[in-house]
Parts: structure tokens; C-alpha cells; sequence
């Protein structure tokens, strides 16, 4: 089955090549020639521009969409809308605001096209492994695609089967409709915020185990912990055994201590949609909130309200402000006035 | 290799079973004569009380204690170690406070007992799955006991190898000798922490997709979305694929509503260890520590603190308290005044 | 200085009595005549509708609309925005969205009308104590209407001097021209939102004491202690001294175990769009946003993310949820398992 | 009436010049013969060891302890308790653990000794206002010593009556007793809880407040707030008023930008013994222990955990570190996604 794949990045090029692996053939565009001309050594149809790129199609026409959420995306949608005919279908995989994908769907449905957005999780792995789909569009253009979405999903055998499943057996193969235009970006984006969770759950344990030998504790109760062997020993048998869980364990092997890491975390619209999304329907999320404020706060070395925090100090007690980082967890410098003299 | 177990409940039950299956004798003892008789039926032999245990087992002896962390642990390690030899080995299996076992293991060493602590992981599922050991105590006493360790993990095939791993091959089998006594309680207590971080992760991700729907969106924006197929398709090529989603794919399998369940949900020593172990040592740890207090709130209906708050309300506005649960996120029975009019 | 004012309930009968009683004519709307009829009996020139409060003022006119945010204040404010005359001002202060007011602001000026955005804080002891007033807007309107605003603030002696101080002369009476539309209300939803997080900060800190009796600690550790007087001992001295501990000292002494309360917390818009604006700006807000979490959560009895926790636990662990409140923090059922045997 | 005082630190010191104004005679103790000759000079009588101060007072014997919690006080209390006489008084005054002041209490009480543990609040300004004062210990002890602490208090002027008052008049005054030994250091440590709680929520609005302008908003959105004028007016009529808003807005007055201040922020024991209250007595308590963790937050600038982050981002998506601050919350070096194009 014919595609149209709009943006040829880490994302787009890779979902191409899945799928030309599986026989579809590809009209790839890139703004970048040389993105498009690599593509087009591996067996894809290089499009010089969308023009160019609707011509090529077959209608019904299918163009995926894998740009930079935004303003990228929102001019590519306007100018394909421009460019497509009554029942043609444009594809929104990337990480675009769902209530956006809301209104694209509905302009887009007023011309006479069909939308959908779908969140695409996999990462760099999903060549190989297959990418996870959550679709959000009309039930009837999703099944006209099914070709496209079989060849990217992960298959049936990618996990074991889930004991007594009698739902959707689109969701068993690694993708699932998730209901009306927005659907697919909105549960996409609460993954990505369970993700933001679940990596600071890790991030957090491996900080305690790391300080285990803090000399905040009494020296009989330190304890030097080898990290990379606990997180391999956890892939088997643990409650926490994950696939985040495999990828911790191996950077750990690489590098126990992480030295080739600043500890300055970028942050994506989707932690932070998750956490408006979760205050606009009343929904207590203080774990991924706490996810996202910890990358805020590793970005900032100076920040204003913990000058604040100082200022209130000084101006109470006389405080003054500690030598950075206090050793160990030591209070002020001395030990933990609490442990037993 | 010749074990006996003291505690025949969930856990210690079924690591006697999955010994007995690898071929290695078990001296079975509970206090409950039925829990002993059930495992003798399965070809353990039964001890009638723990001298008895001590005179059935060869020395070097080796027990495992398997009972509820506090008194019921003390108490049967201080009986055992008045019964043992020097070289015998007490191994705490249970959910124990680390610095206990600190303390535990200082103490049989005067005695010139050896003790292990050992975190175990994996629950009702261990007896199919193996189980994740993380051990403290001396690397002689850890070699020495190496049949029962390597009969008990799941084994290397449980997962895949981490590319370029070259640590200890015991971790690659699923146990972990990570250190002195202490070592192994202190890393199952962090991987329960890490556990409940995770749990929550997906609690609330899962409760924000609920709320899809809610009244405080706009018409067009609602959204009500299928939980058991996402979670599903989530299972495979996902970033969030984890054991803990595949349970959480099976229960909504079986009970989309989760209606068999009120939501108030249990605590453990290890999530509130965790949240102090941080403090103590000055890491920054807040999604574990909400994941603890989500707990602690899940249990209370009429909290003081929320009392408080409506106090203070009263107090500056004359506001009242709402009537309870504001349907969809609403804001004081109204919609959310922040939508566009 | 004659003022309009729409919306008679409890902040804007009260802002009309004020100005009243310093002797600044008022004229006074609401759709419920009763209202217009008691403020009447008061001084005030009642006016049957709009248009007649707009012909009852003399240009350039100033007409303070104090309404619930959203629907009912765009109304009021299309509604005059189509009787009044360049060079007129136009009030909003309600607790709208800071970005409706920067909007509203730029529509407004279209038509050559002045708006201000006032965040006024106070609550039902406004009458008595004063209004402290946040206005966005431009300068010769804010001076313009100095008169009024004079009359509404507490003035300079209601707070001791701060030294040394050198700003605006206003904000020692107790208002600020924050800066252009929106600033008003941005800087009124930062209030709240740290109102918030004082408030939950009493709160926990009174659940904790209310808590020093808990069975999860050891007896001769329990402590029952006299909260009425602890708060008022406070009052005087301590670093917590604030208009909030003398509220709840009071409440605590009229009700020492709010047995009035049931716990179940509204919230308003601005503690919602304070974390919004906080994820907005990358800036790390947890306790703010926990104290929105923690209303959310008291309105909420059977969560559904509470039941995927249980619904987990039941998975691997097979483990049964608690009777609800476990009694003095034990850990299901039992006593705290870290306790020494 | 006769005290000594052993550490004359900026506490300790403080207090003897308040009582010896208000004519109690005072022996002062510091291992500082400075500290000791200084505040001879003002009037108090230097003891130059512990067993002179003894012998320099009349029994019943009164001392008061303000040492470092931990080994310092441990110390000077057990060599207090061999010199004293049955009848006699010890005093800590300091910042104790409070389970120490239970165990210490009941020490002192075999010896016929008699304890209070007093929490004291007031900082640098306590000699001026007063000091607010929590004590544990026995009714008859702490009237005994009433003359001192009604010289401490600020007294019932310092703060407008709570209406309807009918508590203990002490605590009009300013002090409190709080209930049995531990109460006094109890009730100091949740105090000092809210304190975090209550400086955190300013901190986080200020710096919300300080990023209106931020790059990630639309152009016409962005605000340019002026802080000091902004604290200043919240100090009348506002919800916010309290005493470190007084601080916080002197302080901005002298410094706007805080740049005076590293923004690495200090604790010290009460914050997390107060957390590990909660924990214990599975009390909720998001805000303080949100406080809490965000001082840890501020003095560690290359954290483990969030390495961690780090490596994972790289093993999925192949994501690189960002350059550290990114501009005014962009996401990724981007404006904001979900920002309509």
C-alpha cells in the first residue's frame, strides 16, 4: 500500500524503511535533499516537493506527517489540505498538542479529508523493534490503512499474550484506535507522561542506592552498592522489570557513573500537556508532575525562588548560605544532628 | 542442598516448593501445623518446632526465616541463634528495615553465626517465574549457598542479555550479592520504592486517560477512550512496556471498571524506609514520596488537614465546602471558569 | 469619583459599601433586584440595567464589573463595551485568566476603551480591613481612578513600614500597578497560589500534630497535643505568624476538631492556572501544585488511579486491599513493622 | 528569678539579655571566654564550667540548654545530670530530635531530675519581639518557671485577640505548654515544617512571578512584574500577609534581583524529622516534604538521578543533553510546541 511520508528524521526515515522492508512503497519529501536522496537509495520514491509528492500518490492518497510539532506541522497540514482531494487521508505521527489535532481534524473534515493522528512510541529502536501506534481518526479510514499499521507494529509475538484478551485484536499486534480525532495525540501523550514517571522512579532509587554510603549515616551503616549489577539482577523476576529497566542497566555498564552525563534534562510538550491536561480535569498527578518539575530543576543552577528561600533565612535567623554541595547529606556541613551522639 | 524454612506462608511456602522441584531437601517449619503438613504432602520434611528443625539439618546448617519484618522475625532469629552452631547460616528472607539486619548481622557474628539478608522479589508468581535475590552478607557464605541461589532465580533466559555486560554472571541469572548485611534488605527497599513509583506512574496516567471524557472540557474535546486495548497496545514497542503494565493490561482485561476494587490501597515498611532513607541521606526524591502519600491519602476520607483548609476558607471568604465529588473536574459545581465563554 | 459597579454579591456589595462610606458616589447593578434594592436602602443609586448605569455616569465613566470569571464577565463586558464612549474604563475585578484580560484588554482599546484588571484580594473581611488590589492596565488610568482605589486599600497603617523602602507610595496603602493588561490578574493568581501552598502547609503541619498520639508509634512516644493553644501561642513571636494562623487559631478554638467540616476542599480557577503558567514558564512548582493536588484529592473517594494501585498488587502480589482506615498510620493492620520487636 | 545558661550563641546569648532586662539574674556558660566576657559586660555572671554555674546557683536549680542538637547537647545534659541535685531543672531549649527530649526526660527522671524540652522561635529578632516558646514537661515545673518565660514572650500586645479566646491565657502570651516530655521539640519541629512549607510557597510564586516575561509565552503575553512593589502591597489586606512576607518584601527592596544570593539553601533537622513524622504516622504531607526536598535540590548541581534521566533519554530516543538553561522554558532550545504556529 502506497505512502506518502512528509519529514525524513530519525522518526520518518525509519518508519520508511520499516515499511519498504515490508513491500509499501514510499513517496518520501524532505526539505533536506540529501535526506530524501538517502531514502531513496534504500528503495524509496524521492519527492522534489509536495506538489510533486501528491502527484506521485494514487488517490485515495496516505501522507504521514513527522515534523517537529508546531508551527512545522501546522503549515505542512495547511498546505497538503491545499493540495489533496475528497477522501484523501492526512496523518499527524508526530508529537503534536492533542486539542490541536482536535481542530485539525475537524478543518480538515470540512474540505472533505480524513485525519488522523497517531502517536508513534518506539524511538530509535522502532526500525528494529516495531513502533507502537495509538490512532485517533474515523474507524473506517484506520481499517483502510491497516496495511501501513501491521508492517510498523511490533506483532502478536512481541509479548505474551495477555491471559483470557477478548478486546480489540488490533491492540494484541501493538496498536490500538483510540477513539475520535485528538484520541491518538491525547493517549500518546499521557504514555509519554507515565514515562516521565516511571524514569524518575528509576532515577530517583538508583540516587539513594548511589548514597548509600552517604556520611550522613553512622559509618557501620554505609554501604557501597555496585549499581550496575543490582539493575541487571532486577531484569529478572522483579516487580520493576522494564524495558526502561533494560536500558538503565545497560548505560550503567557502559559507564557505572554516568560521568558522560550532565544532569541537564530536556523536557517535551507531553509531560508538560499531561500535567495541564491532569489540572484541567481535576485529576491528582503529583508523581508525573514531580517527573517534570525535576527535569525543570536540572536545567537551572541559580534559580530565583531558591534565592528567595536564602533571602527568607538570612532575614529571620541570620542565616548564611551553606558551601554547595554539603557532603553526604550532612546538615550544614555537620552531621545529621538527629543520629544518636 | 539441605534448607530448612521457618514460615510456610505465600512466599516461603513456594520457595520451598520450587527447592524441592530442583531437587534440593527442605526442613519445613510453621507454626501452623496444616501449612507444615501441606508441604510435607509435597515432599518437604516437616520440623515440629525449631529445635527440631536445627537437629534435621547437617552442619553447616542453613535457615531461612520467611516471616512478617519485626517481632516475628526477632524473635525467631534470637531462638535460632541460641540453638546454632558457629558456621551455620541464618538467612532473613522477609521484607526486613535494613539497619536491622545491619544490627542482626553484627550480632549472630559475636556468636560466630554468619547472616545473610535477602531481598526477594517476585510474589505470587515466583514459584513459575524464579525469583530476584538481592543479597547481604559475606561472599563466602553467598558462594557457599550458591545451589539455592541459582535453583530459585529465574536463570539467564529470563531476559534478554545486555549487550556488552560483563559484571558479575550472578546477575545475569536474576540475584545480586550487593554487599554486606544490610546490602540486600537496603536494595529491596529501594526497588520497592522504585516499584511504587512506578505503580503510581501508570495510576495516574491511567486516571487522566479516565477523565478524558470529563465535563470541564470543552464538548468537542471529550474524549472516551478504550483503557484495557491502550494498555494492551502499550505492551509491545512501547517506551512504558513493563511486567507491571502487563498485570495492569490482565486486570483491566477482566474488570475494564476495576469495580471489584475500592481504592484503598496498603503500604509496605520498604515505601516509608525508602521515603527515610532519602531524607537521611539529602537526595530529593519526590515521586517515590508521592507515591507513599498517595497511599496514606487513598485510606482516609475525612482528613484533618482537608478540615483545615475548609476552616480557612470559611475564615477569610465565608466560602462553603462543596458538595463532594465535582462532576468532571468542575470547579465548585461550575465549569471551569478559565474556558472560553 | 462616581463608579459603577456590576455585580452586588459578597466582594462587590461590599467594594460599593466601602467606597460609600469613604463618599464616592456609586451606581449599582445586579440582575437579582433584591441586591440592588439592599445596597440602595445603603446609598447607592441603584440602576435597572446596563444601559441605565451607563446614562447615570457622567464621562469619562469607570464601571467595575465584579462577576464569576468566564462566561458572565465577557458577557457584561461585550454588553457595555457596546454603550460606553471612548476614553471610558472598563474594571474587571473578578478572578478571570490573566490571558482573557490581556485579551480583553487589546479588543477594548480597538474601540478606544480603557481596561483594568484588578485582582483583589480580601475575601468577606474586605469591608472592614480593606482590599489589597493587583490592577494591570495603562498609568494615567490606574492615577485616573487613584480616588477609588485610595478609598478600597487598608492604607499605610495597617502594616508596619518596611525599611529602607523606596518604591511606589501605592503599594505601602496596599496596591500595585503591576504592569499592562493581564498583569493585574497574573499577579492575583500567583497569590492564590501561594495562598494555596500556605494554606496546605497549616494543614499538614495540623495533621501531623493531630497525629502525635498515632499507635504506629511506640506508646511512651504518643503525644496528644492541645492544638487550639498551639496555634494561638504561634500567633506571637513565630516565624509562621500570619493573617492565615490567626484565622485558623480562631477556627481551631470555635471547633477544636473541625468536626464542622467535612474535608471535601473546593478550588478556584487561579490555583489551576498557576500551575499551568508554572509548567508554561519551566518553572519547578511542587508545592504549589501539590496544594492543588491535595483539594483535588479531598473531593475524591473511590479514585479510579487508587484502584489500578489496588488492582496491581492484586496482580503480583495477591494481595487484598485493607479495611479503609488503618488505624495511627499502622501498616495493614499492623503495627508498624520497623518498630523494634 | 535565677537561670543559667550554658551556650551563649546567637540564641542563647539573646536570651539571658532579654531575661537580665527584664531583671533576672543570669550565670552564663560558653566554652568562648569571649562570649562569656561579653555578655558579663551587659550583666550577666560568668560561670567558668559547668560545676560553677552549679555552685553559682540557689536550689531548685534552672539551666538552660542551647547547644547544637546532637553530640554538643547529649553531652552537656549528661554532665549537667552528675552535678545537679533532685528538684533541679535542665533545660533544652536547642533544636532537638524530639524522640531524644522522651528518652532524655525519662533519663533525667530516674535521677529525680526534672526536664523540659522547650522549642524556641524567634530567630535574631527574639530579643527585640520575644520568642515564641513550646514546652514538654511537667505542669508543675513549667508554672515553677513562669517568670522566665513570660520575660520571653512577646506577650499578649503582639498580636490582635483571637475572639472568643477561653484557651490557656499562656498561650496569649506567646508560649505553650505543649504536653509531656518530646511535646515542646514535637511541636517546634512541625513548626518548623510549615515554615518550609509556607517559604517554599513564596519562593515558587516569586519565581513564577519572576518569569511572566518568559520567552515560552506569546510576545503580547509576556510581563515584566515588579516584585518588590508587588511583596510590598500583598502586605495589607492580602490573603499572602504574614511575617516572612515582611522579610521576603525588605529583602527584595534591597536586593530586586536576590543576586546577592547563591540560592543554595540549608536544613537542618526539624525539616526532616517533620517528613519522617508523616511517615511514620502515615500522615500525607506533599507540601513540607516538597520544601524539604527542593532545598536538597538547590545545593546539588550535577545529580546521579538525573544522569540517569539522561542515559535513558539516550538509549530510547537517541537524545542528546541540552545546553543547560534553556531560554525562558522553551522546550528543547524551541518555543514551546504547543504554542499554535
Amino acid at each position: 500500500m502506497q505512502l506518502g511520508m512528509v519529514g525524513l528524521g530519525r522518526m520518518g526515515g525509519n518508519i520508511v524503511r520499516r515499511l519498504l522492508r515490508a513491500g509499501h512503497p514510499c513517496i518520501a519529501f524532505d526539505r533536506d535533499a540529501a535526506a530524501r536522496e538517502a531514502l531513496a537509495a534504500e528503495g524509496a520514491t524521492p519527492a522534489a516537493d509536495l506538489p510533486a509528492m501528491v502527484a506521485a500518490l494514487a488517490a485515495p492518497r496516505a501522507i504521514w506527517i513527522m515534523l517537529p510539532a508546531g508551527a512545522a506541522t501546522e503549515e505542512a497540514l495547511a498546505t497538503l489540505a491545499g493540495l489533496l482531494s475528497p477522501g484523501d487521508v492526512l496523518i499527524d505521527g508526530g508529537n503534536s498538542f492533542w486539542k490541536d489535532s482536535v481542530r485539525r481534524g475537524a478543518m480538515l473534515r470540512e474540505k472533505g479529508l480524513h485525519f488522523l493522528d497517531i502517536g508513534t512510541s518506539g524511538g530509535v529502536w522502532g526500525l528494529e523493534r516495531g513502533y507502537c501506534l495509538m490512532i485517533g481518526g474515523e474507524e473506517a479510514v484506520v481499517r483502510r490503512l491497516d496495511p501501513i499499521f501491521a508492517a510498523l507494529v511490533p506483532g502478536k509475538a512481541a509479548a505474551p499474550p495477555t491471559p483470557g484478551f477478548a478486546g480489540d485484536p488490533r491492540a494484541e499486534q501493538g496498536y490500538v484506535h483510540a477513539g475520535p480525532n485528538g484520541a491518538g495525540h491525547f493517549t500518546k501523550m499521557v504514555h509519554n507522561g507515565i514515562e516521565y514517571g516511571m524514569m524518575q522512579a528509576f532515577a530517583e532509587g538508583l540516587d539513594i542506592l548511589k548514597h548509600a554510603d552517604a556520611e550522613a549515616l553512622p559509618p557501620e551503616q554505609r554501604l557501597a552498592l555496585n549499581l550496575p549489577d543490582i539493575t541487571e539482577a532486577w531484569r529478572r523476576g522483579s516487580v520493576v522489570a522494564s524495558w526502561l529497566l533494560d536500558l538503565t542497566a545497560q548505560a550503567l555498564h557502559q559507564d557505572p557513573e554516568l560521568a558522560g552525563f550532565s544532569g541537564h534534562v530536556s523536557d517535551s510538550g507531553e509531560g508538560r500537556w499531561t500535567v495541564q491536561a491532569a489540572v484541567e480535569t481535576a485529576v491528582s498527578a503529583p508523581v508525573l508532575t514531580a517527573a517534570l518539575y525535576a527535569r525543570f530543576a536540572s536545567r537551572d543552577e541559580a534559580r530565583f525562588g531558591a534565592k528567595v528561600l536564602s533571602a527568607q533565612r538570612k532575614g529571620f535567623g541570620g542565616h548564611l548560605e551553606p558551601a554547595k554541595p554539603a557532603p553526604g547529606g550532612a546538615v550544614d556541613g555537620k552531621p545529621h544532628p538527629g543520629r544518636p551522639a
